[in-house]
């Protein structure tokens, strides 16, 4: 920016400036780094790997009671480049909980909408609203925005498994509500299937004709089972031909994101094959399922195992290379994105650069 | 009506009708029935018994070749109420077709969108836009609106389904087009799966992120399989916890009837058990694909068998009341009134009288 | 369609046709004209002129009175080519209706929807649930599907105006309900501006924070004032640069046509310029408000005058040719066909034929 | 929140702990303060005045020129409660801009979108992609995302109006981009009417049949006029009989909001008059542009005047008491609130207080 030639001495301006300050005022001319040519992401490409994960939180589960409050026995992944913000990027936070055999999480429920992925292990049941969802390796847990849930684990067996939730945006936009369920005991329900796949599982296209009047803003479908992920993504790679593919979660009545703040999907990446390099506005947060290989995140390439959590900050290019074959699950804010008309992508394989003309939308 | 005393004599009055004729005018007060209190529905309650329809089938496959020329080997179901028009209720063509072993029906493709629906038997191929469908019992598979379709039976034995059309509504909209494929020979691929299942039918809510562009107007999936309605079905039941379940077929990626102008629905109705009686505007077809009962339409009670083809008239009382447990498809032109705000629903069962306060809306 | 050789002998065949018979079912190869290369259409460019229509509207309000029944003092256009059906085009009814001074047409409701456009006269005063409109010259007034409405002349002049009505389509759809209103005797209530009015004809784009619950299927705003079409219409022409500009009555609130069967449109072609040869699948009447031109439709040519009516058959290429400046206003079932995924369009002019490729679509 | 005990003696929490900053985790039981039984809103009720808004920027003018480089001469709000965030609320950028008679301020576009309400004063222009749009007293203009635009004031008088932008929602989400215009000069363009306008702006559902194609996510209407604006104001007030009248401003064509993170609305309200006393989710912005009263916001009670520009935080009670008839218009964050399934609204009237049950939503 070119040097500016004020009309005025320093001593008016230095009084024009106190003015400013006294009303509350600030002048444009002396902020800088608001209007950006590309976005001045602060978050970082980060990994924490499984491994360690398991291990804290193993270590967190000897020491550490769960106790009422509304808090859980959860570690949040930190972004080394948000300052101590608690958040895996500057909109999605990303933790692990850890619940030892015969633990309760009793209910509660809060505006911040959460999802549970589950990368190994089985046995604990998430009840949402009253409906137990029994969770295993592979399996896509929600609990949408306002409902109420609790997590208890019958057997004798610990389990770990990853939240995301929402929480950055909804503080951001100053609405978050909390509430306490009503009892200090969790319910410890179990069901050989919860009634939300009871309606909403049946097969593919299929919907009830009189079911339960659908919730807004989300998918009525509160579990999706490995079992059918995996045979999906089986069944999709036959199809394609290609060397990965991707599926997204969606609402089974409606279409659409199964929730209106966070994106789920999942890669499966053949070995030796690779995605292709990417970048989109907002942030997205992966977590490996199963094998091995290489994340590249911007300019950094992370080893990647079962259960690591990574970072991917708004418009960082990524792809996932599979050592050997990959499924990687991916949570990212773009229903946020595309409702606000803000999604931006940009395709950087060598495809992609192919048929690019330089500008990124 | 009160008797009209009109202020002319009636040699002026001849003579004004007289002039309106001349300019191609009518007057309304003339004119009777037009605006009736109910629907005066024409389309008489109507079965077709799947033993009649499977011999005639049989004999004219026996008697007629398929020939070159947009023609099939169909017997269409003509109700008895609409004066000899080849529809099975006033919005929706219903028929038979019937292919024997090695013979093939080459592609067309017309504006009037078709579904088919399998009772029994397996082994014909339908080419949709050249994606070869495999046709077997208590599928459902649809030709959409100006799609090339063409129908092969590469095995030994004949092969009867019911087709259903929504000829007469596209013909009530002067909108019919219709052009033969490029080839006076049918297409006789094969494939272990359709690429639109391969994409489409993976799991409830499990979406393609890079999938081919959407058709506008209609699921991309088209074909729906027994064995996953009769999964969904089942699950479906054991959820409700009724004698009775009913599952509609949708476009799995954005929600939705499968088809623009017809819904397709399925009930499984257990032994003893019956659906409420209930009435709507639009016609209805039903086909009986499983077990034995009686269905009721209007004042009439018709015991009904496998492959029984059913006629339910707008605004007429139906239900299904199961000896066995029975498994009814059903095809309605509800998208249509749906779409034009002319959908009015009924509920006549004791449910629904206590509900109502007399009027139909 | 070559000739096609049974297999069977007459005697054979003939008893397998009264099979068929006897079960009210029809063999499709007998069958012809159901699948066309282009619509069928039995419908004929019409024209209806205003002078005639005027002149047996008056004679019909001497010698013909106004009564309770549902009934009103209306001429309908009877396309020569639907063999007496009273309709203007295969899916439109359009009719003249003549109110003397002092007469009252009392409240009915029916499903079928119906607009009022008015080419000269004002002061009848149409009730639509109670919500009193005021017709004059040039204004476009909706009573749509199940709303009561009537009809009071408080002056001494007769008023004749133009009614479209979506009845053949609700006829097809064995979905026509009526009612007679409450009183025998019409509301005879005036207002300066209607409630409708008050609250969604403010200004384009701004609408209450707070209004009345919106019905379902249509437009709020149920009269389109002439003073704001012709300055909308002077507008648009400015802007477009071109000899002619379109505009589309829409809902003010949601967007969209105003009713979910018919579409408004009204377009002013300057002196000596003509609109664009076009046609499309569904039906059209036109209406001329302003000037004196040509109507071309399929081969014909019209002289066109105020207060004429035109028949626009589906798929009929058609253009005004303006001698003097023209406005004409337009009602087509567009919406029908958008919806049903049936709308086909062609661009028949200098320019489409230079964009097109040969097919239609 | 109960003591928690712990299962661990210190030092072996400490070596947990430390591990877990090491490896970029936190504990969720040592955080406090994320999940809150309402909204921990930071932002104060706050009122800017428009006589000292008026006098600063004028100081402003005479000392600070407007230069290259993406900044305006632009005054910014600056909530106390933000820690010194150039934001009136948290979601909402708000300032005011002063322009001295012959200058200009060049082209550049950025994903934040920006609209413009002028209080007093007229003659500047701004340009939307080219689209010369006059600006006077009480006019709204929109310069959506990533439209390039510029001012310039051809007259001798200097002109001030205010500006709201998105950029916080925007820089939360790391989506912001920024592009100077092509050239180092404003194009000082003018017109009789905008395009913008001459395409929608005609009359209220009356939108062109062949218009331009239509931006996504926002209004293609660009500027609404005060003469409308205060002519729909009062047409909505006799309509209503109540002492308020509220009116939103929309896109004409598809309806809803005029951008896809801005909601604008206006209120009247008569002279002794108050609205309703409510709160909802979100920030909001008020500009007090006719009449003098009280504006109440939380627990304080702000006096009112032309020109002032007051913050109404997320969840905070605010209405307007009226000494003389007041117009007020507001921008809020709430078609963000609505996308994301994050609007709660609570009426906190006598009216409201009687219909409530106790919850908020």
């Amino acid at each position: 920016m070119a040097t500016r030639r004020f009309r005025a001495s320093e001593p008016e301006l230095d009084l024009l400036y106190g003015s400013f300050a006294e009303r509350s005022l600030q002048p444009l001319w002396e902020l800088s780094g608001l209007l950006t040519p590309e976005p001045r992401v602060q978050g970082l490409p980060h990994r924490w790997p499984g491994r360690e994960l398991r291990e804290l939180g193993s270590r967190a589960g000897d020491l550490v009671p769960v106790d009422r409050g509304g808090d859980r026995r959860v570690l949040a992944c930190c972004n080394p480049g948000l300052g101590g913000a608690p958040y895996a990027v500057s909109t999605l936070w990303a933790a692990v909980q850890y619940l030892r055999g015969h633990e309760v999480a009793p209910a509660h429920r809060h505006t911040p909408a959460a999802l549970r992925f589950v990368v190994e292990g089985e046995g604990v049941w998430t009840l949402v609203d009253g409906d137990p969802l029994h969770m295993g390796a592979g399996d896509l847990v929600l609990t949408p925005s306002w409902t109420f849930h609790e997590h208890h684990n019958p057997g004798d067996r610990p389990m770990i498994w990853m939240d995301v939730l929402d929480l950055p945006v909804v503080a951001a936009l100053d609405a978050v509500f909390f509430e306490e369920g009503p009892s200090e005991e969790a319910d410890t329900r179990t069901a050989p299937r919860s009634a939300s796949e009871g309606w909403y599982a049946g097969a593919p296209g299929l919907v009830p004709v009189d079911g339960p009047a659908l919730p807004a803003h989300r998918s009525p479908l509160l579990a999706y089972r490995w079992a059918d992920t995996d045979r999906a993504l089986g069944a999709l790679l036959r199809t394609t031909g290609a060397g990965h593919a991707a599926l997204r979660y969606t609402d089974p009545v409606r279409g659409g994101d199964v929730l209106p703040t966070m994106r789920c999907e999942i890669t499966r990446t053949c070995a030796g094959a690779a995605t292709g390099l990417q970048r989109q506005t907002g942030g997205r947060v992966l977590c490996v399922l199963h094998g091995t290989g290489t994340v590249r995140i911007g300019d950094e390439r992370f080893p990647a195992e079962p259960g690591d959590i990574l970072a991917v900050p708004s418009w960082s290019p990524w792809s996932v290379e599979a050592g050997e074959q990959m499924d990687v699950f991916s949570t990212s804010d773009a229903p946020v994105l595309e409702a606000l008309g803000l999604m931006r992508t940009q395709d950087l394989s060598a495809a992609g650069a192919a048929a690019r003309t330089g500008a990124g939308r």
